[in-house]
């Protein structure tokens, strides 16, 4: 089934223990496209890039199945740009620069040909503008996702509160739930923001893994024991774009497969940690991506039988 | 087959942000030997205790079918002492006190009657006296599981790497398997760890799960949810007695029963953790057992086949 994603498509320069980046492509939109074209051809992105985006980047996106009607670029305009720099764990970051540009007046037009899209991934992006997108929706999605950071739960606090209420799955880190909800413990956690609104919700644990809440059931899945995490930017993200591509693929959204979802998303992430930005998803063979859910299989599984 | 038990039998006084208690019975051996009888009923006990220490706890030993004849009460001195503070996040603690009493002197003697048996589990201890335990074993266990701590990598380091070379199993913590390598990635730091000699090495991570590695092998379980970690003391420990327990249980060391054994220790941990000291792991029952490892493959288990 079709799948419309939404978020930022942009630049990012990066920085980590292991070496720096110029300007190169990034975008949470970018990220959850590209991963989630591994498993559905389908995929329509909204989004906005200035005239200084690169028209082979375009091609790209065009090449993994993205349709890219939805993506405004703004003549004598430049792209939303993010700079950051990793700690040594690699788990926490500074923010070196945040340029808005086009984002700043970001109007989220759905082309006429997205209407039907029955999966939509709502990428990281000021709440107003996720919520526009969810009401420019002719039809409510079968699905709804949507990705938030601590940045909004500090500034925009109400907005997202109205979102939350909306969407089936959220997903958000460990350190969002808890100052979402002012709870230390996850469980305690997950029950509060399940009882705003969502049917699911995805805290995820960056190495430590992702954890899926649902009414009283919970799944893991952990991170894949990596020897180096070279750049962790846009992990997340192609975590999303493989869980709910996995989802658009398969029609099924009961927690079952969710379960399989979270875990394709985990296993494209783990390669998205390889590599600076998108270089390492970008061009993944179908091969390559079964070899790496077959790791998460054999590191989890146990076969105790209890009578 | 029979268990050998060597470690601390002590006296704990914990605060937590949920409370604190007065002198409690706690000490590695003690968590090791509780947990590890919910498996085997052949276990001993080899530590040492002042003549402070409650003749009902050693009752309660050996109704768990723990056997204490190794177990050195020493007249006219006191048991040993720690006291700690957790902080808010329960992974980190302050050392308020530790009062070595009986164990500046622990001469570890090894019973006639205990030198039949084939499965060794060290607890953190002082590394000369692990070393002498494995010495004074007239024949080499079946299968030496070992535990230690960053404290005596700080202090008898030399001695340490003597202990880790003999051993099959190593237990030790994320931050441990840091210290001792100076690796930052875990996958490396095994790899480096299992060069020196132990077989399989187990990474404890607390509430993020415990790793096992063993040639290019990893196996992961996740800790359980919990809405609460009311006292995480012991839990290292019981997690150890419980893998051993089972693996003696089960007389079977394949790197899918080391699996299981990591499965059941996870099980055990995730009791301990919920009442201070023993208080939850001394009155299980088998069911209880069953239910909660239940959980465990509840959390983790999805099926996608891959072709």
């Amino acid at each position: 089934m079709s799948l419309l994603v939404v978020g930022t498509v942009a630049f990012d320069a990066i920085e980590t223990p292991f070496g720096k980046t110029d300007k190169i492509i990034g975008g949470a939109a970018t990220y959850a496209s590209l991963s989630a074209s591994y498993f559905t051809k389908n995929i329509n992105l909204v989004g906005v890039v200035g005239d200084d985006f690169p028209q082979a980047m375009i091609k790209e996106f065009n090449n993994h199945g993205i349709k890219t009607e939805g993506l405004q670029i703004k003549q004598g305009e430049k792209s939303f740009f993010w700079s950051g720099k990793y700690h040594t764990d690699m788990n926490t970051r500074d923010t070196l620069d945040t340029q808005l540009n086009v984002l700043a007046s970001f109007d989220p037009i759905i082309p006429d040909s997205y209407q039907d899209c029955e999966f939509l991934m709502l990428g990281n992006l000021m709440p107003k503008i996720q919520m526009q997108v969810m009401q420019r929706m002719k039809k409510r999605p079968k699905l709804i996702v949507m990705d938030t950071m601590n940045f909004w739960m500090e500034i925009a606090m109400e907005d997202l509160m109205e979102n939350i209420k909306m969407v089936d799955v959220l997903t958000v880190n460990d350190a969002e739930a808890r100052q979402l909800t002012n709870e230390y413990s996850l469980v305690k956690a997950a029950k509060k923001i399940l009882s705003w609104g969502p049917k699911y919700l995805v805290i995820k644990k960056g190495e430590h893994g992702a954890l899926l809440f649902h009414n009283n059931q919970v799944f893991f899945a952990p991170a894949l024991p990596l020897e180096e995490v070279f750049d962790p930017t846009g992990a997340g993200d192609t975590f999303a774009g493989g869980f709910i591509g996995y989802l658009a693929h398969a029609r099924d959204i009961s927690f079952d497969s969710m379960k399989r979802g979270i875990i394709y998303g985990s296993a494209m992430a783990s390669f998205c940690v390889e590599k600076f930005g998108t270089e390492r998803i970008i061009g993944l063979t179908q091969e390559e991506v079964e070899e790496r859910v077959q790791e998460f299989i054999d590191l989890v599984q146990f076969d105790i039988t209890l009578v």
